[in-house]
């Protein structure tokens, strides 16, 4: 079985959605499996000295403006939700108890469905309440959803996700790794075409 | 006439070095001239409180294989110079100078000629005597280019177009900007080129 693409992402993190739209079609057409690793990208952020584009002031305006264009340019909905960035720490555990319980499909259908709510329609993730509905939409077990963010358990498997994720240098999302190759940024799909078409760019 | 696409750059910038290889015949294909404008990235950078990428320790291996990457995927040839960044004042006079003195076609092409000598060839652009032969190499004459770098007229021309682009928004390079919208980076070329297509993404 050809090697798997590994793909890190934050439910917070617009790029991160847009890529998580278009990952499987693209591993899918090049014969590859797509691995999916929930991260906290403030984690990493603070690892690496660095900031969100928007809170930089010079940048936050171009940035805004850039999250909606490369949406529309992947052909991908896109509402910039308020507040933003948000905690992502609770969707991120349901991601690893899902995957963990169920298989990683079911954890990729969730990261498609809080990242969908949340930068279609604002759900708030970072909020318990609104969470909990969205998991019940989704038709997971909402109790056992909210039980899993809250129990130690789920939490140390995130933050291992996290160091792991250090430690192979990811310090953004989307990141990429293929045959131990590292790629940043939605805007990198034509260089991760190219690399699994050819073998090298 | 249609509207120029404006184009910023840094002598010192891989990524504006690759794109300037492919702006020319990216905006032929649409029809449009490009106005090249020199900058120095490291007063934007400060106006803005941004860092280069290679000075974050987390980041920098990362850049440094990607700015090799990025230019082979463009099948443009690169050589990693060392030191890196430098600072490339006077190149940038030097531009300015040839820009109103000679044209901007003779800018243009001082553009390529100092930035591949870099970025092929290691050729330290900041230091005066290297420039001086790099520019007697282009076939303009060195001893005026060297009057003009050290010239206030063409020390206030740089100046003015730093101020110039940092009151357009522009905090990195390459920066483009097509009909007041802006773009930052080589990888948003996809989206310049159906920008330019459609008239919008």
């Amino acid at each position: 079985m050809p090697a798997a693409i590994d793909f890190f992402f934050d439910f917070s993190s617009p790029y991160a959605y847009i890529a998580n739209e278009w990952i499987d079609a693209l591993a899918a057409r090049h014969g590859r499996p797509v691995r999916r690793h929930a991260i906290l990208l403030g984690v990493a952020f603070q690892a690496a000295e660095l900031k969100s584009p928007v809170s930089h002031p010079v940048k936050r305006e171009y940035t805004l403006l850039d999250f909606e264009r490369s949406a529309r340019f992947e052909r991908v909905p896109y509402r910039q939700p308020s507040p933003f960035p948000i905690a992502t720490q609770n969707a991120a555990r349901v991601f690893w108890w899902l995957h963990d319980t169920q298989g990683p499909d079911a954890a990729a259908a969730w990261s498609r469905a809080g990242m969908r709510a949340y930068f279609t329609r604002g759900v708030p993730l970072n909020e318990p309440v609104a969470l909990k509905a969205l998991v019940a939409e989704t038709a997971l077990d909402a109790e056992a959803a909210q039980d899993a963010w809250g129990d130690p358990v789920w939490k140390q498997r995130l933050k291992q996700a996290n160091d792991d994720a250090l430690a192979l240098g990811v310090f953004g999302a989307p990141f990429f790794i293929i045959d131990g190759e590292p790629f940043w940024g939605n805007d990198r799909k034509p260089q991760l075409e190219r690399r699994l078409a050819d073998g090298r760019i």
